[in-house]
This record gives C-alpha cells, sequence and structure tokens, in this order.
C-alpha cells in the first residue's frame, strides 16, 4: 500500500476531499502544520517559547491507498489542490504495510 | 526499525498510551487530525478559509520500534483502542531506519 | 528520496530551520506534537475526553530531501537542536518516493 502526504492550502482542503471521497478513498486525515518553503513564502519562525507564528498555515493530508491506486489519488489532489499560483504546495508518497483495521 | 501510525479515538488515548509504556514503547507522540472516513462520520468540510470544521478530531499515535515488535505494538495498540462501535479507526505500519538520538 | 522526521523542543524549532535553510532544504513542515518517552518526561495523559494535557509539546520538522542530503540533514538538526539536557528528542529517516509538485 502506499500512504500519500500533501501539503496544500488551507483553502483548497474541501475541493481535495470532495474528490478524494468520489474517487473512493477509504479515509483521509488533515492536520494543520506550518510550512516553510516549497512555495509557500520562506520567513523565519520567530518563536516565543510558546508559540509558533508568522509561517503560514498548510494542511497536511493523509491518504492510504492500495499500490495501483496512488498515480490516481496523486491526480485528484493535485487537480483539485492546485490553483496556478506559488505557494500550492506538494505530495509524496511513501510506502505503507496492510492496515490493522480496529473494527472487530 | 517500523514506524507504527494509528488513528483512534481521542477518547482512548490514555489506555493506548498505558499499554504501550506498559509493553515498553521507548516514545510515543500524540496529534490531532481530522478524520474523514475509516469509520469516522464522513461530513464534509465546510471552511471558512481560515478553520476546519465539522469533521471529527482523531488521535494520530506514532510509535517507532524494532521490526519485531511492531506486530506485538500493534496488537496493544487495537486491544486497547478498541470499542467495538464504528469509528475505532486504523493502524499502519510503515518501514523507518535506524533513529539518530539527540542525547549528546 | 528520504523523508526526515526530527522531534525536537519548541524552543530549538527557529535555529533548526534557519539551520536546515542554510543547507539548502527545499521545504519544511512544522507540526506540534504531545511526546511521551524519548527523554520528554513520561507522565501519562489524563484526557477529558476533548483535551489533551500534561505531556509537553514537541516539535515535530519534517524534512524531505535527496537520498545523498539524508545524512547532511539529520546532522543539521542534531547539530541545531541538540542541548544536552534530556528531552532534545530524536530524529527518524523514511524513504519516500519522489515528489509531485502543485507548480503547473
Amino acid at each position: 500500500m502506499k500512504e500519500i502526504k500533501a501539503y496544500i492550502r488551507i483553502s483548497r482542503v474541501d475541493d481535495v476531499i470532495r474528490a478524494l471521497r468520489a474517487a473512493g478513498a477509504p479515509g483521509i486525515t488533515v492536520c494543520r502544520v506550518h510550512g516553510v518553503g516549497y512555495g509557500y513564502e520562506s520567513y523565519l519562525f520567530t518563536l516565543a517559547p510558546s508559540e509558533i507564528k508568522k509561517t503560514p498555515e498548510v494542511a497536511k493530508i493523509e491518504v492510504v491507498c492500495a499500490d495501483d491506486c496512488a498515480d490516481e489519488a496523486v491526480e485528484v489532489i493535485v487537480g483539485a489542490a492546485r490553483t496556478g499560483d506559488p505557494g500550492d504546495g506538494i505530495v509524496f508518497v511513501t510506502p505503507v504495510e496492510a492496515p490493522e483495521s480496529l473494527r472487530p
């Protein structure tokens, strides 16, 4: 199986989720992260020890799918996430072993 | 080594951490993410550009362990996280190279 | 390619980002997570169902780079993140397939 991690604009999350669900993705998780580089403005963190600020917030989307669906999933994400402006983000694919469902 | 990623109910985090520590897991991280699918209710994100809402919050647990401990760790997580109701979540295993400790 | 995941003190994020950027890292993401073990104080989560508390907050840094840059990136992170006190954290490396940029 493959895990697909996409770092995208928060404003594109809705459309990416819809497109992935329409394409049959079984499960998706979304997490907000701070991005530096990859087209995001690259100003530095200026941290008070307890806060991270001044970096753009980015959504990290994670999807796990069968090996032969990975290309399609990446295409679906790119198609739904791309705006054409700098800062659209990037997608990575990593190998994953078979999942263990928690359903009894 | 293996990295085990479990997406579980937030209400099960305590017991999963206790069970993993009792089984000797060296380190664990927990992050809140938004889940869609995998038994979580799959309503869509309805985003104002600056907020993600209406998706259930899920805890993502990450544990790294030796290859021959991965099966046990998955079992421990499943045993502590399972409630039997829909939405219990899912566990994935990915390969990881040897860690570099920051301890001098 | 390799994905490098470092769990470090939040107070070291600034310097780690600066050091990685100076070393040419193309993109970096930062996420706050809760850590248990790995030198972090290992008291348990005592959860009200809706809150995770009493675990130290840790920054998770993710960087993807070419295979032959991974060792240097790990060195850069360790050099910038290490304080010498317990709780400095840990770094993992995982294999990643070639990324798909969202730039048109």
